[in-house]
């Protein structure tokens, strides 16, 4: 089986680009061959000669030359900050090539917007967006379960994600992650919301099934810091049940600690992902827990192939990173007609991105509403 | 040393009586020695019988008998449905009878006030409320830390509490708890709020020692429950610093979780009712846990003396009430002027029930007026 | 309902008399009321006083005063050192008064012998040996569970209990517990395995209902120690499955962690005393977790008479050992002919005592064998 | 960077090959480009093509390809069955060829001689044991902390690997994994042992830098089983701490439960693979948790390169494989004279191969002279 080929926007400088690096290479059947690293020349060299791979200074030479047939792609992954995913994914839809975007889709509603617009024109043009947490098969084992009706009607949903890394101004002392983060300019309106509350947000949505209707936010900042910190929401969902959002970059001990409750009329189901591969299902007296790789009764053909290694030997973050590459590649090889391809799942893409976008500005414009209830 | 004599009001239907004889009796220093058990005369006699102690139909005749020197009584415990504690409460109060009282204080706002003021005349006569899981040692030992500066300045504060059995519309049944908890004439004005939200709340304020300044509440309620069953507030605290509060009683799977996470400038601290001896600080790189009764550097003697058994040999539920009836009596063996009485610990009184009941008249506002921010 | 009076020896100075005492006083229908609770007379006095009991400095005059109709008592409980047992438990019995003993059984083997040789003829005064882990209704419901078949014929067990208090010669220091611990003179052939190692046999043999065969063992004790301070046991039990018994007191960080896994043909069982109100159900494919007051189908009658609060509010140490007071108060009562008494538990007694005094014999003859299987 | 070349001797029919490939593949430093995949012409060419790599169907003929230059290769990962390692080691060693073997080293006491004998002589080429578990950097930082003092002498150590997969005789029903796992022929002389008693053993040895000088053992195997499924030993250590290891293939609900509790003079260090990321030090009154990727006083340098994400984002046991990797790696890039190699982790090799065959000799000795202790 030949390797599916990728090209990477972005990368050379953050830590997010070798994880997707790694990701991609995982399975030995993707390899990425060409990067427009870095902005900077002599950077982008640096960068290309440390992963083995081509550079380009700029990305649209490297969309130019597989346009020309000058370099084989399958597909390009975007790891720049939020400003500038949208000129990036608009160019690669543009060109017909199939996007791995990091989230949040973009840095406004706007352009949020214009990619949804372009990626449904292009409809054989794959466009995946990288909310990693939905790629653990645990998760994917919720989402099967509660969409299956294992705890008949949701009820109530708490999701959450924690960190501690920004209880200090840490975008003070030069670190560029903070600095890129806490800079409206560069993330958009939202902070801690825009980075972790949207991976909060989709991991409840795309596991339920359901939508959001309104929302009543508290967001924080530190003294001194432009973007919110801490991010806290309530929402009703579209069946009238109950959201509560908690995320913070200010709870100090947490690395990196996301997770939901979902609470049913029937039972209820919890996933934590510092302990990714169990899932915990309650019927009220007892609690059972499901094992990764254990086939649970109504495991869907899909999800029983994205296991690699035998239940006990844990697969973790960046396994769940390359299932989203898997699926993204499954489709890809489809569309290329190739033969005997395993089903692929359908993990979250544009809508999943304008979703996230709608709901930071309700969540921004009813903070600043003292939490008045907002529409999405 | 002689056993102080309790009476008690109420108990002889509920389980949280029992719950209480067996807190007093726990430490043989304490003994119920009689019990308005039961309104009806023939079940008092039953209960009185089954207990072991003097029933009295009606409590008014108990405090009689005390005043006109037949009955031996230190302090009188109330267990009876919120609707029924002011009366109780105040006439305990004018007789002289020192009480624990169960919370929430009263039923209306103003009997709660009516109830402090009488408190603050009778200042020989100590009034506890029995916020239970303000007793583990643990807790205790976090008040000490973070009021000691351990965590720094307060920013975030979660607190939660969380159960399961009302997912169901078990007052229907005919189950007794179920029915008078959801009973505006009985329970007040919030359900879920009045039963488990206020410790919630009392939990988080007395270990931080903050005050509460505003609230935005979502309360909801399965169709055809009349009191609230799920009770969600962000809160702003006297520091400004932020309190997410979620408790539910259809929450399925969750039998009595509470607990919480409090995040400051320079750490955290965490405590969780279901692994209750132990306390969990984060200084950012490690978790560290303390034990119950591992001496930690600038534990108090107060706290030194509220352990019965070596670590790792738990204390629970029941000790930590018994530990709130220890502080009452040994301020009431104190005021009769015993020698060498240990140092009693102040838990919760008359004070955090007010503020208990303030909150839920805010929060209950609140939720009405669609989530916009009330001060208490 | 009257009280049963319970008279005690020893339990001045060490720690477990008040341990028993809260345990035989928490449930408000037994209560202490004499205790030979020390030897010299002073401290007897200064210790009666505390506790509010009458005292005596010799047993033997608790037992004549009883004999005599001067003090009404029940049942005697004894927490003297091990070397002190036999004769107090052989005057209780001749005497006519059931006895809960600490365990283990005695300082040696032939009084053991002994005292299971009168306990067999007098048949109506009551037994009970102080396992206290057996009290835990989720190691009740373990063994209800594995003796009705659930997990098929056993395979193999792994019981263990540590302990690091003794990971210095705290002895040398004048810790009285140490002291009498390590010094066989008062303890017997085994330190560690007479004072936790039985706990850990027992806990496993009494949930099975399997006997042991014979062991190959191997015990040290740090330099200075007489008595083994860490004790590690392969034996056969009587089906031929395996069991490996570990136990120590130089295991710095555990404080009291006992607990055991058992395996079965058709799945495990394991339980843990430091979160002993689950147990844990496996099918090889999911983990079942059961919680204490939640009926599982099955259970006994009498186990669902020893839950004292709802589910979720934890009960722990004290009230297990509680529970082993309460299965001899419940036989003392039908042995008075009272009615209406809720069914006993079979608790330990002197059979599990006498099997703990062969385990040590064998055990201590296996590690001077250099670990030779030495038959019980 | 140019990715080194590896060509891979097995894995075409297990699962472990796989794991291997991704395990290669995961840092886009290497790949797998040739294998002698299977025996079979047919299948070779199979799976070399789903692979995308040339396929051989003898090995000898991969190796006398790279001696002529007509095939690039850095090393090569054998992941044969027990009884072939020998062969396939010897001949990649003489040849000059770097080795990645899968444990145990070889089938019989001879023939990991003979590999230790060439490995010595070849002292340019290096040889590498994947016992993964060591890969964990959790487990590096525990080496470094216990051979740096941290918790004084080493007393005890308890070490477990714990699987259910041959609970019942799955090797009847065709399943070829548990076949050759369970084929004396296939495997040696043990089967749990050999499988996983040894990397609970090699886990224990490199972590704490001891040697094993005496075992006691007890094995057992089902009814109709030729090998161990159950292998418990006690043993004494180099410096006469005591050792005690149970590892098990009937612990139905364990799935791959592998870890150790390492008591010192001054401490303890505990880690379980289950939490990998998570390693727990005790002095005595606290816990303290330190997390993978969070600097702790001390770590070396070298250690500190093998993080791949920040702190919560688990890696586990692809990423632990992969670090064995890694180390043979670097060791090969600064043998062909790259500059700036990162420093490399002194990960297991030919020595613990041996260790842990003469550890499974004398074990099955010891059972077979019924717990007799033997002497390695």
């Amino acid at each position: 089986m030949k390797k599916l080929k990728v090209g990477m926007i972005g990368g050379g400088g953050g830590f997010f680009g070798k994880v997707h690096h790694r990701a991609i290479s995982l399975d030995a059947t993707r390899e990425v061959v060409a990067g427009a690293l870095h902005q900077d020349p002599a950077m982008c060299a640096k960068f290309a000669d440390e992963w083995g791979v081509v550079g380009y200074p700029d990305y649209k030479m490297m969309i130019a030359d597989w346009k020309a047939g000058k370099l084989e792609l399958d597909y390009v992954t975007i790891v720049t900050p939020n400003f500038l995913h949208a000129e990036q994914a608009l160019a690669c839809l543009e060109a017909g090539l199939p996007v791995m975007c990091e989230k949040p889709l973009s840095y406004s509603m706007k352009e949020a917007l214009a990619i949804k617009a372009l990626a449904k024109k292009r409809k054989k043009v794959p466009f995946a967006l990288s909310h990693t947490y939905t790629g653990h098969p645990m998760m994917m084992l919720a989402r099967e379960l509660i969409q299956g009706g294992k705890i008949g009607d949701v009820r109530k949903v708490e999701t959450y994600y924690n960190q501690g890394w920004l209880a200090t101004l840490l975008e003070k002392t030069g670190q560029q992650q903070a600095a890129w983060r806490t800079n409206p300019k560069m993330s958009g309106i939202s902070g801690c919301g825009g980075d972790i509350g949207t991976h909060a947000l989709i991991n409840a949505l795309w596991t339920t099934g359901l939508g959001l209707k309104k929302v009543s936010a508290r967001l924080t900042a530190l003294p001194g810091r432009a973007l919110d910190d801490d991010f806290n929401v309530f929402g009703q969902l579209s069946n009238g049940a109950t959201l509560v959002l908690t995320s913070s970059q200010i709870a100090i001990g947490h690395k990196n600690d996301c997770g939901f409750r979902i609470y049913g009329s029937k039972g209820s189901i919890e996933w934590a992902q510092e302990h990714s591969e169990e899932l915990h299902y309650f019927d009220g007296n007892t609690r059972v827990t499901y094992f990764q790789n254990i086939p649970v009764e109504g495991t869907s053909e899909a999800l029983k192939t994205y296991g690699r290694i035998p239940c006990g030997h844990h697969e973790d973050f960046l396994e769940a990173l390359a299932n989203l590459h898997t699926s993204l590649e499954r489709k890809i090889r489809v569309i290329k007609g190739e033969k005997n391809v395993a089903p692929s799942y359908n993990h979250p893409g544009v809508d999943e991105g304008v979703l996230g976008m709608k709901f930071l500005v309700a969540a921004v414009a009813s903070s600043k509403k003292k939490g008045a209830w907002v529409s999405l």
